[in-house]
């Protein structure tokens, strides 16, 4: 072993539906290298994960097992190997990793975050868990909601380092759906969103969320007849969607702490729907959260094995 | 000409975005023939309409011009000569067809039947002022409103004969969309709904319809927890879904006559949540309206033309 210098004292990965990213994070918990690659769950069998992570990370390995952390839809039922939801309330700081015993090769020793659960109203979720014990990190008192937008939205009550309950919203699947591929797409184009018609949209589905079904083919309606900018459609969509979520999580935002962790853009626009219902928001990049987040939970588990 | 028989009288024909289908007409108003093809509007370019309708009508044709009555997106600005909106309120058996100067065929005389507008809300339509025209043909009295589901569902409030306002709600390409590619997909199957999930999810929208977006990505997470059957998960999708198409339309129906004119199925299910709600709706087959309205149009215009 002497003179065998393991690049990696462990290595971080973030695996998704879509996404594989790994960090080698070095003995100073600095992070050494970094890699990616479109291996993401989705296109996976069970036996090809492990090749797919030996294709990032094998330069990292020494001979010696190297732990390996990951987090995300490799520990879903159709992933590497499952890694059972934990139900909610429970501390994302103290959930326990899933040893993979299906990993082959002797120099990974790879663990699995399970995902969250609730039972009432069901809801799920995988990989947050990770970028939330990572916020906590940072904000170990904060006391209130974490929103993390994006395909789907989650709206996280946090409390005394726990997570106390959450509700998932389809928003940016459903933008995308009806943006790209519904009769919607001759009319919303991909740019920008004009910030008027975007707030007017928020306000209109929060005042009359009754209306959405009607609402959207409006959108098109509207377009053909008056020939409406392709900036005011796309900001009435988005408006009419994220109006359509903020109804139905009031109860989430209503008179509490926000914090919205997303990319900037989304973040943005999060936090100035939540402003102009006088609900004042922060808005954070996620970007850094999910590697926060795994080195917080081995950080704790190391804690935890050792008293 | 003597010994020549024309074998149409007239020609109706039916152009959707993804549909094209032709009626031989006789001289006594019997169908003599009828044929049909996937040459929708959607896939022809401007040049590509005339060969698309002569391929399925030419055995049709004499040597004179024969009329051709022709409704649907054919007369939309993407189509092969645009019918400009008439805006409602409109008869829709007094709507004046678009002659279509640029068929080049003198075999042809086609005419387009124009769609309806409405400025306030926003709102258009495109060969349902057809299906109305052949409604109103078998029950000219009625007054209330009628309800056309589909890809884009239509209520319509009609009186005396005139098309009012209208609505359209875009709850069947939501359907298709959220069950075939997003995340519902694994949950939803493609089979049967459960009618007791499907009557409970219909009753919970209307009576919390802000709370459609949560409801969603529910269905997901009660079938990855609980195991749900996908029939009670396709039906609580429709049913979430129908029931904020009624929430949005309650003005329409509420305390009207109600008719439902659709596929046979999806007729029946409109009229199974409306009666939930207590409101006593008609089911009928939507089939025979296009053809029952072009010939009422052409009916109407050749009495017209003859005062």
């Amino acid at each position: 072993m002497s003179g065998s210098a393991t690049y990696a004292d462990w290595i971080a990965v973030d695996w998704g539906t879509t996404h594989l990213r790994a960090w080698a994070i070095g003995k100073d918990g600095a992070v050494r290298a970094k890699a990616e690659s479109d291996a993401g769950m989705g296109r996976l069998a069970r036996d090809g994960f492990e090749p797919a992570l030996l294709d990032l990370v094998e330069d990292w390995l020494g001979v010696g097992p190297t732990p390996v952390l990951a987090c995300g839809m490799v520990g879903a039922k159709q992933g590497w190997q499952e890694a059972p939801y934990v139900a909610a309330p429970a501390r994302p700081a103290g959930l326990q990793p899933m040893r993979v015993t299906v990993a082959r090769d002797k120099r990974l020793s790879v663990s699995i975050v399970p995902g969250l659960s609730q039972a009432n109203p069901p809801d799920v979720m995988r990989g947050e868990e990770t970028q939330i014990a990572g916020f906590l990190a940072a904000e170990p008192g904060f006391d209130g909601v974490l929103c993390l937008p994006g395909t789907h939205t989650k709206w996280v009550h946090l409390s005394a380092g726990e997570v106390v309950s959450f509700q998932t919203a389809m928003t940016g699947e459903m933008f995308d759906l009806l943006s790209r591929q519904s009769v919607l797409r001759h009319t919303v184009g991909a740019g920008s969103l004009d910030p008027e018609a975007f707030a007017e949209a928020v306000a209109d589905t929060l005042s009359r969320p009754e209306r959405l079904a009607q609402r959207l083919f409006s959108i098109r309606a509207d377009a053909t007849l008056n020939g409406t900018d392709a900036s005011v459609s796309r900001a009435r969509l988005s408006g009419a969607l994220i109006g359509a979520e903020l109804a139905a999580t009031r109860p989430y935002w209503l008179g509490q702490h926000i914090a919205v962790a997303g990319t900037p853009a989304l973040a943005d626009l999060y936090a100035r729907a939540l402003a102009a219902q006088g609900a004042s928001a922060r808005a954070l990049d996620a970007a850094p959260l999910t590697l926060a987040g795994l080195a917080h939970i081995r950080a704790t588990q190391t804690e935890l094995s050792l008293t």
